[in-house]
């Protein structure tokens, strides 16, 4: 048994971080020498980390997979590891610096011989990153795998990944540690902020600044969602105060994109991502091409003209995506077409019946815009692989492109006929609130209890298997068939969903807010439980994922910015179209749209100034940096005046 | 005669560089010790330099000022200056590095003891730089000069300099370079690109970057200058294909800016300021504030509370620039009042002399709008030196803003003024043209004829004066003279005032394209004549200016991109206004609008998609800038491996 294993302490000390799973029929000698690659010493092109196999689970059956692998490391090459993926770690001075083993004693919290000092999460990352760059030699391919080919510089585990031998690679998680994080952040039932903290410590930067993001966005529509009560409650149809709520939404909404620049430059500052350089990105997994040599690195590795991926991007992609955007379109109008012969038959003979029918068009447009979301994510995930991206971070922002696009479109295209073909605000108003209530019910019910439901009944048969044949006396599964329950859980496949979902909320908050006052306080009301089902999805539902050191928000803040734009446009044109401001132009309708066109173009202006304006660091972050980079300066300097003086000494 | 002493070579060897010249009442212990602290090693605090003074002229007069000085340094002074400046130099394998005197042999052109290494013009800027860097110690006022004060870690240059005893620092021609340069850039009449290379050698990157865009923006508008030819010469009066024209030119602007930011990134990649960092900025000259300690540096230096400049910036500058602008649109309107009486006046009873009434107020306009921009370039300054900004950078950027959006509403205000309030197409092309034309002549004269007439009458006084007394036989002017001859020359003012002009004359291009196809031409043949007046007036007209080491025109790629935003509303507009146009939506002036305004916010849109595709770094450079970011990863990791392998040893 493991746990015993790593329990009795000294040189042959084990800590288990990271399971690595190889598909069942692998070779034997393919392990092997896997197993002794990972632990050769880096003078031999190894990664010198600690591998052990995984026991027999306690009803072992033939259907387990035996070729599943603990990997850990010592203290000593976590540290150097450290070094390597360029960790930011707190400074005696309070300030985050790049950790560096020669003056590891000048860090806050590195006591002794450094246990301790990394958090689980980060030993992961690096494990995963040590991974990662173990290299083939002078293997042409893989030990009893004559179909996996290698060449020298190619990274082991991606091609193992690519080619199907590696199943899989996760990090395990802490189950004391999950618990006190569960219970802080979502069992408690109290006013109280997350502990984006303990999330940062546990699950990585990326995780913790969108928790960041859900809460700030949060708070940061309650002024929107205060502002929004009393319309609802006292004006439904007084559209001159619509005017000056609409006015009072775009300022904000531009306010808090930038303000949240800052906040998450806080964060990314406290955390030490903000000012960590990125390391040198390894063609994903997929990646293939005709073998050459790479111009940055001079490593051999598969290359891919870029005219070739141009090509495809702009001649299949492009087209394909306009393609799906018209039959989007036309679906629509078929549901409008069929909205008002439902409409036109119920208004010429009002029966129970034909009252039922008018909401077939509807349920049946929803279920429609549903299937069509699924099928295009993957048609755009087909296609963002077949573009060949070398990089994982270009086929992300390709992926990420197009999904956006076709939701974005999918979700409002049906709102924005309604507002400005249709004119019809009171359509548009019900309209909006049908659709942001029921998203928010599918998402919520989608995202968090059927994973839930699922994992449970698996967990229940696994947990049932083990307590036949142990007694009760302790309740902890035992490390073997933890590792399985957790290599079983789902795979956490990243933000995108979370952060997709956001931006279509703001969507819902921002385009058409001066019709619909109380969408911020169903948006409020939804991220609150939000916050909560993701935390529980988080650490009940998915496998622990790798951390992954991000400054900012990445693409999202870019999309945030674009929906706000959008959003001005939006509003002012609804704006022009009220009531109650036409009454103000009575005599000429060109007068009208050319005071509204001037108006948009004078707050997109204003948008621009306010960005500008702002900064995106706060100052005392900028001045922590600029001493930074001074001091490494001063030292520099300071090294070379020693040197020249003690050239020239010894000179004389 | 200190040509000879420099000619004789060996230890003493003196080239002079740069010239100081101290105000004529100075004290000689201020001198003394100034120059006792330039001489001073680096280890005693001073700076190293060599420092002689300037010998009396060849017919010296009481008026002459005896306190100049010439300053130089040795080779070996000059090669860790260029490592303290951060210079970028050709490395052996082609790439741009940053010099270090340590593997100084692997540089290019480094032979011998580094002779011709550094260009003269970095030669006077590592200089420059060092006399910049030159902190008092613990002297609390300058010696002779109680009222100067100084505290330890103050720039001693810049204190005499903002007190007025530090007349100027300028940095000497050099002749026989200057003719060379001359000649191939201005004095061959002949088709072809000018010598950015050797321009960049004797002024530096920020001069060569501004004749670098002079010729871009002259070649880049060539095609619309062709298209617009014959429009001008059989369509003058068809709307119809003005549009297309329109659409073209608008696109085009994108492009060439787009184009203009990879182009201006190939030529800093080759002069090697891409990559290099920003050194700290000192404060400049005229900065006050209390005693205090710098955040960053540590250091004593005066503070200003950051809240107060804003407070003065947004409490007094911004109203007083909003005041100008309201009153150059008040001057504007009583001309177009004038104009209207006068006209009337006219055509109530058309003589000769109320013929040539008619042109009376133009010309007072003209020289209103002139008067008016000269006081506010002075009002401006003033403002902005009394915003007191810290940085130089900061200053000139406020300062920039101000005169920018002055001068843009001095000169397009009345243009719009006729296009959109009074709709008149025939006047506005009239005085589009009157007001291009009119500009680009005042402009060569002001700007270079003038200058070199004032500066032919003073040199000839001196020479007359220096052949009295010598007789022909060599027609060089001994050092003496040459270098008062220099110091009475202008001074340069930095390519403010140019690209200025380069920016109005975009204006009158872009904005009103569509009304006016020919003004493409005539900036054309603008931009022929400002390259040679421009360069002659640097070679002839000027004092030698420090090079600044600049990597993109800085503030101006962003007014331009902001004009040809504006260039598209205005565009759209017009075009919307054309009766050709007007003619598709007869029944409508509603639909028209919106049309209009869709097209015009597609317009945008695709500048904007544009402006992302088109990456700011070419390919090619990109590639090379990771490439070397990379090779100095893997040094260091091999420096760390080796480091651990060795400890390893000496352990076993």
């Amino acid at each position: 048994m493991l746990r015993g294993l790593s329990a009795d302490g000294g040189a042959s000390r084990f800590n288990p971080l990271v399971v690595v799973e190889l598909a069942s029929n692998t070779k034997e000698e393919a392990i092997a020498w896997l197993l002794s690659r990972i632990r050769d010493t880096q003078q031999n092109g190894g990664v010198e980390l600690l591998v052990e196999q995984l026991g027999p689970g306690v009803d072992a059956q033939e259907k387990e997979n035996p070729n599943m692998f603990l990997v850990g490391a010592t203290w000593q090459r976590l540290l150097s590891g450290a070094e390597d993926v360029g960790l930011f770690k707190e400074f005696h001075d309070g300030s985050m610096r790049g950790f560096t083993c020669a003056n590891k004693h000048n860090f806050k919290d590195f006591k002794g011989d450094g246990d301790s000092f990394l958090s689980m999460a980060e030993c992961q990352y690096i494990i995963k990153h040590e991974l990662d760059t173990l290299r083939a030699k002078d293997e042409t391919h893989v030990p009893g795998h004559n179909q996996v080919k290698l060449y020298p510089g190619k990274s082991v585990i991606r091609r193992l990944l690519s080619k199907g031998i590696l199943i899989q690679v996760f990090p395990l998680h802490e189950k004391e540690e999950l618990k006190r994080l569960s219970f802080s952040w979502y069992q408690k039932v109290k006013l109280s902020f997350q502990p984006l903290d303990d999330i940062r410590h546990y699950y990585g930067e990326g995780q913790a600044l969108y928790f960041g993001f859900l809460e700030y966005f949060t708070f940061a529509l309650v002024p929107m969602a205060l502002i929004g009560v009393p319309y609802y409650l006292f004006d439904w149809e007084n559209y001159d105060k619509y005017v000056i709520f609409a006015a009072f939404n775009l300022v904000w909404c531009t306010v808090i994109l930038e303000l949240w620049k800052r906040g998450s430059a806080s964060l990314a500052y406290r955390w030490g991502t903000l000012s960590r350089k990125k390391a040198f990105e390894e063609p994903r997994p997929g990646f293939h091409g005709v073998l050459g040599f790479n111009s940055v690195t001079g490593r051999e590795e598969p290359l891919y003209p870029n005219t070739k991926r141009q090509l495809r991007i702009y001649l299949v992609s492009l087209p394909f995506v306009l393609l799906c955007l018209y039959l989007s379109l036309y679906i629509m109008m078929i549901y409008f077409l069929m909205e008002g012969w439902v409409l036109s038959a119920h208004d010429a003979e009002p029966t129970f019946w034909r009252g039922i029918l008018c909401f077939i068009p509807s349920i049946i447009y929803a279920v429609v815009i549903e299937i069509m979301n699924l099928i295009y994510r993957y048609a755009a995930e087909f296609l963002t692989e077949w573009e060949n991206h070398r990089l994982e971070s270009s086929y992300q922002n390709h992926l990420v492109l197009k999904v956006l696009v076709f939701n974005f479109f999918n979700c409002f295209a049906s709102l924005f006929y309604i507002a400005f073909v249709m004119q019809d605000m009171v359509l548009l108003r019900q309209s909006l609130a049908t659709l942001l209530i029921t998203s928010q019910i599918l998402n919520q019910f989608m995202e968090a209890f059927l994973p839930y439901w699922l994992q449970r009944r698996r967990n229940k048969k696994m947990i049932r298997k083990v307590q036949k044949r142990k007694t009760l006396e302790d309740k902890e599964l035992p490390l073997a068939d933890q590792v399985r329950l957790e290599a079983d859980m789902s795979t956490y496949l990243g933000t995108f969903d979370d952060y997709l979902e956001l931006f279509l909320l703001f969507g819902y908050v921002s385009l058409f807010s001066c019709v619909y006052p109380l969408a911020a306080v169903l948006v409020v009301l939804n991220n609150i439980t939000e916050v909560y089902s993701d935390a529980f999805k988080m650490c009940r539902v998915f496998k622990r994922p790798f951390s992954d050191p991000a400054a900012n928000i990445g693409v999202w803040q870019l999309a945030f910015e674009a929906m706000s734009v959008i959003a001005v446009v939006t509003n002012c044109s609804l704006i022009g179209m009220s009531p109650q401001v036409k009454a103000y132009f009575l005599d000429s309708d060109t007068q009208l749209i050319l005071w509204t066109v001037a108006v948009e173009h004078g707050l997109l202006a204003f948008k621009f100034i306010l960005t500008v304006l702002i900064p995106d660091v706060p100052k005392h972050i900028q001045i922590n940096l600029a001493r930074l980079e001074f001091e490494s300066l001063e030292a520099l300097k300071k090294k070379k005046m020693l040197e020249a003086s003690e050239l020239s000494k010894t000179v004389q």
